[in-house]
């Protein structure tokens, strides 16, 4: 049987590297793709996939892209509403490999309409957790997670009871800035944040893992995606990135999953899941990586976490502000318009400011979005 | 529900783990208890825990036990006979914590009449493992495995399907002569060999972690209960005896089962599986236990290992001299009649002498037994 995924953010890091899994198995078609605006990668996977759909984001985009494709049998849609309509496209899986807040809506579309779900996109736990939650159950639709830490989890809790869980165990590489003195932080370039010491991934995640909000992040996603109180989720950094996450019992067991940093390996996990299938993939070499070891995060160095914990406690609309403001003061870092101390210091003046607002509603979820990003935009990065 | 336990070899070192962990659980009760001669503690044992029927293996102490248990309504059983009947008495799990190559019998039995075994019992498998791998399969009778590793390997498959396994990894502390210097391992005394650096156990499996035999009838039991070809199975040394054995996946992805080394999560893990019980271990602390680390095992320096991998490959009555050799000189060694380097030098001795018989059944494994007891006291440790 052939299994039809459609891939929401087809040309990021994740987008391409599910093509090259789906482009190794012949159990898998591609049934519709999107991106922002990247047209030339997109006409490529067009002519090498050929999926149903596809959508451009960026609608300044789509005259070129129609020309680059006169001639080919596809659907081509454009915009926000246009990945929408394509989010609803009956699939056996999406991968919704979006980065940043834009991801949400999707996931929600999805599993309104009963279609599992291969998560990469964090923010969509983060942003409405508590929603999805809700339409899952209504609907019995699967979330599998994408990302290496909760790919791990999900693993390790196969064939196990939820009611047997003491414990998740988020592991953290502690990003290239784990060891470089606090007192330096402020002339950290954009280079050195980029240059991440164990895995290859997306520039926003990238920075994520430098300030160390992607572990912030993820905390919140476990904490949706497990159904497990916030004391029962520990967060150790572990600078090979070889464990990627385990969970521990009641029975004081732990199980780990493990292997070389390779994100191939979780999303086609979420693919073939409860099966797994054959890659090519170097298994890991315990002898010449002779040496796993483990740390307590510094919460001082990476505020992120701090901030990500409390936004946890706090309530969503805190979660969502805290997402929001990430997503943007990345950008401006990436941009080069701020330092790399102003991501914690302007993302917790958001939360500070923000109007409380407990169980948001998806409206009430779009408000606080566009009060974050005028709120930081006027009175923080251009102040 | 309360489920019936029988233990076998109830004063040992797992035997009495094993009713600590009833102890604190009012799921289980225990129907019987066997023991080679400890009578003090098998009548504290019975009064405390009330089976309905006792073995003692050594008639020796049989009239010593019946008077210590005089007025006591337990069924008192004796001899090998008698440990052969208990094994047959209808329970929902026996644990066989009988050490060395008696435990083979009482495990067929077990499996023979329908019984679910929790085998702590390695030679079991290792000197008929052909055999019990086909009643298991006529009987239907579940066998889980209460060996740290092998509970290890066993927990990391739960819910996944066998096909998809492409290695197994046992690990081993390496014992406390990992460090030390070839040359000086004719002058290892028994204390030395009797401390080891993580496991609280009983003296001959001590030993066998000194020699690294431990290790390589780890291997050969591996192979029977898990139906993988012999270049799937790989041993690591992994000194600090927290990771108890990994899987890995066809995918790349190892599962690893982790903890602090205590007996009684694997004993309790075979009493409640495919659930979890709480109890009062100690959670692992990954800070306080900061480096996992990994080694090539010394097969120069630990000739039991080849010796083992070497029967496995030769056929089955290779497995059973070497096991029946090793039970032997053990005991002589823990008796101070030979040294330590003699231990491989006999054990390989007797393989290389014995009568090859492929597939032998019970009666030419007691055959072998017999030639090899009688083949190493005649002409090789007496000589």
């Amino acid at each position: 049987m052939i299994n039809k995924i459609g891939i929401l953010g087809s040309t990021g890091s994740i987008g391409t590297q599910a093509l090259e899994v789906i482009k190794n198995n012949n159990s898998y078609s591609v049934e519709y793709l999107s991106c922002f605006n990247s047209v030339d990668l997109l006409v490529e996977q067009v002519k090498e996939f050929r999926p149903q759909s596809i959508c451009i984001v960026d609608k300044n985009k789509e005259l070129e892209l129609v020309s680059a494709l006169k001639g080919e049998d596809v659907q081509i849609l454009s915009g926000f509403e246009g990945l929408w309509e394509i989010s609803s496209m009956k699939v056996n899986l999406m991968l919704n490999a979006i980065v940043g807040s834009d991801g949400m809506k999707p996931s929600i579309i999805a599993l309104n309409n009963g279609i599992d779900l291969a998560l990469a996109n964090k923010e969509s736990m983060v942003m409405a957790g508590w929603i999805i939650k809700d339409i899952q159950k209504k609907n019995n639709s699967k979330i599998i997670p994408v990302d290496s830490e909760h790919s791990a989890i999900f693993q390790c809790m196969v064939g196990e009871s939820e009611k047997d869980i003491s414990r998740i165990i988020l592991t953290g590489s502690g990003g290239p800035f784990r060891t470089r003195d606090v007192a330096s932080f402020q002339d950290i370039t954009l280079n050195e944040a980029l240059n991440h010491p164990n895995w290859e991934m997306g520039s926003k995640i990238t920075i994520d893992s430098a300030t160390m909000m992607n572990k912030g992040l993820e905390y919140i996603e476990a904490y949706w995606l497990f159904n497990l109180p916030i004391n029962k989720i520990d967060i150790i950094v572990h600078p090979q990135s070889i464990i990627h996450s385990m969970v521990e019992f009641l029975d004081g067991s732990i199980k780990a999953q493990m292997g070389e940093p390779d994100m191939k390996v979780p999303i086609q996990y979420a693919f073939s899941y409860p099966s797994r299938i054959k890659n090519s993939i170097q298994p890991f070499d315990f002898i010449q990586n002779e040496k796993l070891t483990f740390e307590e995060p510094d919460l001082n160095k990476f505020p992120c976490i701090r901030l990500a914990k409390d936004a946890l406690i706090s309530g969503e609309s805190h979660q969502v502000v805290l997402n929001v403001a990430n997503d943007l003061v990345v950008q401006k870092f990436l941009d080069k318009k701020i330092i790399f101390n102003d991501i914690p210091r302007m993302i917790e003046k958001a939360i500070s400011n923000h109007p409380n607002i407990s169980n948001p509603t998806l409206n009430e979820i779009e408000d606080l979005s566009n009060w974050t990003k005028e709120y930081l935009n006027r009175e923080v990065i251009d102040a």
